[in-house]
């Protein structure tokens, strides 16, 4: 049957990522692939309590079609926790998704005609490139230094051919850890300024910070032309997929639409079992802990590879978030060490996948939030022999 | 700022109908405009047993990310109760959207170019147009009689063009409440033969029969050529949004790739609970309560009908679902009938909004689910009244 799918099938393939995570299923496998919280951080007791409270008290309402934005009291806490970041951002200008992950489908369906140029960071987060390529776009990257994108080489891609978006995530990005400096973010928002491209501030990792201090968020720069998506996925928990998109009203009104034709509205009874949670419990004590765990694991982390990785090996310490990234001398191929470090039980994303152009072969992506400190400690130890059998 | 937008975003409006359910939020309106299943059949008690049971039990787990295709038992479950209607459907053609509304946006991206012809019923599902819109198909409309789609007006239009998709909903039909004949679905099946367009059945109100007899799936006449469109929101609850779509290999494919970019996966809590609730009640005993509450609502609005409404005025009498509708004479406009119906505190959906080709002005739907039987006895008396002045 010959061109029986859309012309934009052919644009994407199944996830690389979640394809490596096939692999890493044997449970002899320590893995460092994934995305993963770690599973003690989840308020499982406290989600029970605030599951039963909603069915018990409201449960048919619960249970019934609701509206699209979303259920007004969770988008009011969203609003109120900007707020105490120093961002403005009304309730109405906040829609639930499905995860933050749908806010990139509507981001992607209400902005991109076939040939739009987007800009992204080189690296970026592989599932945004998957989110967006269904849509067709151009991507053009502008390489991430050690503090933020490179705000020359984004003036300079900016111009050309009228980007309408910039993909970021500013605070320790997925895959590299790396947290735009409050100079930088006033770099970019002085190029931003002298174009109409819409900023697009994904930002699932910003509370998890366990080191330095807060940056202000690119919306604090850029004001309506700053594009916002938020998660609980860290913070609460994955399974739930909820996040939220936050938009000037006339975007909003456009994403409104979109979100009805995608799924009408995003899960009632978990949003208002989140919204229980987080009006019962203390958050910031549980996100205190989840920074906690993370610091630790993050900590030894980078302890053991100081230790055990041969000195050309360069890698982030990020102040948050869950990655750390990893670069090889060059002409190391991480695809190749992948298959060795499989073969000794131990699993990374080799760096390629998160990069739109295909460079990157001697990269890799690390994480450190989802496995115990045994368990990182017996991982890297692996990986470090593996490494040092390459690099010698 | 010109051209802002993607260009799709000029086919589709916010939907007319969840713009009538704002007006109907007064209290003192009897709506039958929205398209709601009676809360008093949510099981309430029961999902907040099961609750509490999965997260007692492994809650950890259920909170944590999961596959894109969605929790296997769940999709094991769907398959056997196909297997007991004689569709024969395997776990693996099943993946899990959020409710079948998300399976619309799923297959449009998956199968459609700008300008690729979609057959639809006339009138079809409102949401389905809009869905499939964002895609900027041409749509082409065939009428539906009383037995199902006109299968002569079938035949020469889904040649024109090569159809990529029929969109029909072939049990108690959102808008009409029309059911395909046995032998109607033979005809369609015949007709169908004859190309390689997918026929998408799309089926929430099958297990609402409360009259008649079940008539074989599409799947059954049309095998491969078949995809289904399944959804937990009639017979659990709509606010969980969980449905599925059930696909052949190489389209399964496609669309996991299309379900990860959308939004990695469905809300996992709520595949555990809703397979928990499953498995720990006794799920035919209710739906079979749901359709003896459905059919004394239908019964009680048929008969008020057929003593209250003039005789010029005709409607369906569905066997099953949550819809009826009705045909008033030539040139009654039903949108004018609205405004005068809201001033009478009662409400319906113009029927205009379910024709891709603007026609069916002297059309209403109208739900009868939702509303108890008091309600639908002071309702259909003030309907009455309103359209006795129109007609006259």
């Amino acid at each position: 049957m010959p061109r029986q799918f859309a012309d934009r099938m052919s644009c994407v393939h199944r996830s690389f990522v979640r394809e490596i995570l096939k692999v890493t299923e044997d449970p002899e496998i320590i893995s460092f692939a994934g995305g993963l919280p770690n599973p003690k951080c989840f308020p499982v007791r406290e989600m029970a309590a605030a599951a039963q409270k909603v069915l018990n008290e409201c449960g048919e309402a619960a249970l019934q079609y609701s509206t699209t934005e979303g259920y007004l009291p969770l988008r009011e806490y969203i609003a109120q926790r900007y707020s105490r970041k120093g961002v403005r951002v009304e309730p109405e200008e906040i829609l639930i998704t499905n995860g933050s992950q749908q806010g990139l489908d509507l981001i992607g369906k209400v902005f991109l005609n076939k040939g739009d140029a987007v800009v992204v960071e080189r690296p970026t987060y592989l599932a945004a490139l998957q989110s967006f390529s269904l849509f067709e776009p151009v991507f053009r990257s502008v390489p991430l230094r050690d503090d933020g994108i490179d705000t020359d080489a984004l003036s300079n891609t900016i111009g050309e051919g009228r980007a309408k978006l910039l993909y970021s995530v500013p605070n320790f990005q997925n895959p590299t850890g790396i947290t735009y400096s409050r100079k930088r973010r006033e770099e970019v928002a002085e190029v931003m300024s002298r174009h109409s491209t819409i900023f697009l501030e994904d930002d699932p990792y910003g509370e998890l910070r366990f080191a330095g201090e807060d940056v202000p968020s690119m919306k604090n720069f850029l004001g309506d032309n700053a594009v916002l998506l938020g998660s609980f996925s860290k913070i609460v928990s994955p399974g739930i997929r909820l996040g939220w998109i936050s938009a000037r009203e006339d975007i909003m009104e456009k994403i409104v639409i979109a979100k009805q034709a995608a799924d009408l509205h995003s899960n009632y009874l978990s949003q208002r079992i989140v919204h229980q949670h987080l009006m019962d419990n203390d958050i910031d004590g549980h996100i205190a802990m989840i920074r906690a765990v993370y610091k630790r694991q993050r900590d030894l982390m980078v302890r053991l590879m100081e230790e055990s990785f041969p000195s050309e090996v360069h890698f982030t310490r990020p102040e948050g978030g869950m990655f750390l990234w990893v670069t090889l001398p060059e002409g190391i191929s991480s695809l190749k060490l992948f298959d060795k470090a499989i073969a000794k039980k131990v699993a990374f994303v080799p760096g390629q996948a998160f990069y739109s152009d295909g460079s990157g072969s001697n990269t890799m992506r690390l994480n450190f939030s989802n496995c115990d400190e045994e368990k990182i400690t017996q991982g890297i130890e692996r990986l470090a022999k593996v490494i040092r059998e390459e690099v010698s």
